[in-house]
């Protein structure tokens, strides 16, 4: 793998924030040539300090994926694009539609634009999501089952998704699609829940705060860590037979309960109280969700190597040190 | 039929549109309430002779569904709307990819918000198309086909689809769609053969011009005419467990050569010559394409009862009276 990517220029979007920043850290270590594209929307999770450890390593352009000029400048000779710009909030897609739109179609579409226009022998991986799927059909969830979205956001995402798929398919420009799970870890942003509860918890944790789980949080998330999810970017970036392809990725099935227990235990403080779902919540609830990531496993020969309490531990040593910068 | 459709309150958006024009004459005949709502988009079909007949008894809003305030004047009060604005033209998406995503994305969105804020109770029709599913990987294709565009416009329809089922599940609009194949007979424009190239056919026969066929017009198309799809919606929007639903239209399978030499023959009349696909469109030929209809069948009882011979006759009677009205 390190081979692989040596030299290798590649452009991160969303560089600074939660996997985009990660991923970058673990590129610069492959010694590949990174450039960094963020628009540091506020809220969105970007932050600069999440790339203090290289820093000098990276270029970084502070910019909006819908600004025609600079997107075109920073895909140009770039062999690899891993496009991690976008929005995941289920809330905010259903008060804000527009904006959703925006930012997860209109901002896609002019990055796969930029490069129909000026770089078609790119290769650029897709951060799609399980929101795609919307409420669980079977359990688990592989990659065929039907997308029916409970949320603007998911809709959204398929969008993305299928614009990169097409791209790939008229244009020859090679896109791989990888669909997230629930992931945490250092980096994330700790301001709201709204992009991921898992960190969110933890903070509660780390602060002394009650954790409020919904509806009692028996409701099943497939759990991925940080570290996993870069490998998995980082593989499918390698390898030209993914070009075309979907992939889920998947770890550890636990209850939201489950998995604050675990964190709850491993600092030895903290507690949970179960809360009714607010109604704007309830909607878009999706129940249960696990997934079938065999697919990758046989095709890229990924799986998740890092256990929950492992991954648990490294979180809060990450914050523990660095709290400041992120809240 | 008839009772189910007396004094209610519709709107038909894309009105003065080929299929919206010619539902809603039909919506007339049956006692409706019916309201227009068409933007006059240039080149997309809109044409005020369309509701020449009934033009008494419509109210005409000329407007753009992303016209905020427009837009939810028109929705209050509806009980039934048909969502026909739209363009359906494969090559204008990938040359305009962020026009086809406005008027299929961010317009159908503002319509869709519009009825949640002021119009829960409404039903509406979303007007689908094969061009969602690609190139298909087996024939008759069916609904649970995999959606694999190779255009903008089908992505961006399936995102228009997807907004509607979402909003069905989540705030308890009633939602269906039907995928529409191919469609033709009177009031389809006949400036150019970007929305539909059946009619574009007919209006070469019509002027004494020699038919292209691309790649010698071998590939299948699932032909219908537009009564019977006018019948479909009508159906649809009067059917409480079509709710929720995706249903695939259908009709007669031919390749653009059979109803070419169908056309011909009845006009007596009339030649082909062959040439290759163009670029541009060779990159987004879906080959062949046959619907599975069973599921609208089986659910609202609907099949198509016209034959093409048929329909072909009228289409041309239609033009031959009023060809100085469409070119």
């Amino acid at each position: 793998m390190t081979n692989l990517y040596t030299d290798k220029r590649t452009l991160v979007t969303g560089g600074l924030g939660f996997i985009g920043s990660n991923l970058a850290i673990r590129l610069v270590k492959l010694g590949a040539d990174v450039e960094i594209f963020d628009a540091l929307i506020p809220d969105m999770g970007g932050n600069k300090f999440n790339i203090e450890p290289v820093k000098k390593d990276v270029k970084v352009t502070i910019g909006d994926l819908r600004d025609e000029g600079k997107i075109a400048k920073a895909v140009r000779g770039k062999d690899i694009i891993f496009n991690l710009a976008g929005t995941l909030s289920h809330i905010d897609s259903m008060e804000n539609p527009f904006s959703d739109l925006d930012i997860n179609c209109r901002a896609q579409l002019q990055l796969l634009e930029a490069c129909k226009k000026l770089n078609r022998g790119v290769k650029i991986i897709y951060a799609g999501t399980r929101n795609q799927y919307g409420k669980a059909k079977y359990l688990p969830v592989d990659e065929n089952h039907p997308l029916e979205p409970t949320d603007i956001n998911g809709v959204n995402a398929i969008a993305g998704e299928k614009y990169h798929l097409m791209y790939d398919k008229v244009y020859g420009i090679g896109a791989v699609s990888l669909r997230m799970t629930n992931t945490f870890g250092p980096r994330h942003q700790m301001k709201h829940s709204k992009q991921g509860v898992l960190n969110w918890f933890l903070r509660q944790i780390i602060d002394g705060e009650t954790i409020k789980l919904m509806g009692g949080g028996g409701q099943i998330r497939d759990i991925n860590y940080i570290d996993d999810v870069v490998r998995a970017l980082i593989l499918a970036g390698a390898s030209k037979n993914a070009n075309g392809q979907v992939y889920n990725l998947g770890g550890s099935a636990l209850s939201l309960l489950e998995f604050s227990k675990k964190a709850i235990n491993i600092l030895g403080r903290g507690n949970t109280r179960n809360i009714d779902f607010p109604k704007d919540r309830k909607n878009i609830e999706v129940g249960d969700y696990i997934a079938d990531y065999k697919k990758i496993t046989k095709d890229l020969g990924w799986e998740p190597k890092t256990s929950i309490d492992e991954a648990i531990k490294k979180t809060f040593g990450y914050y523990k040190r660095y709290k400041k910068y992120y809240w």
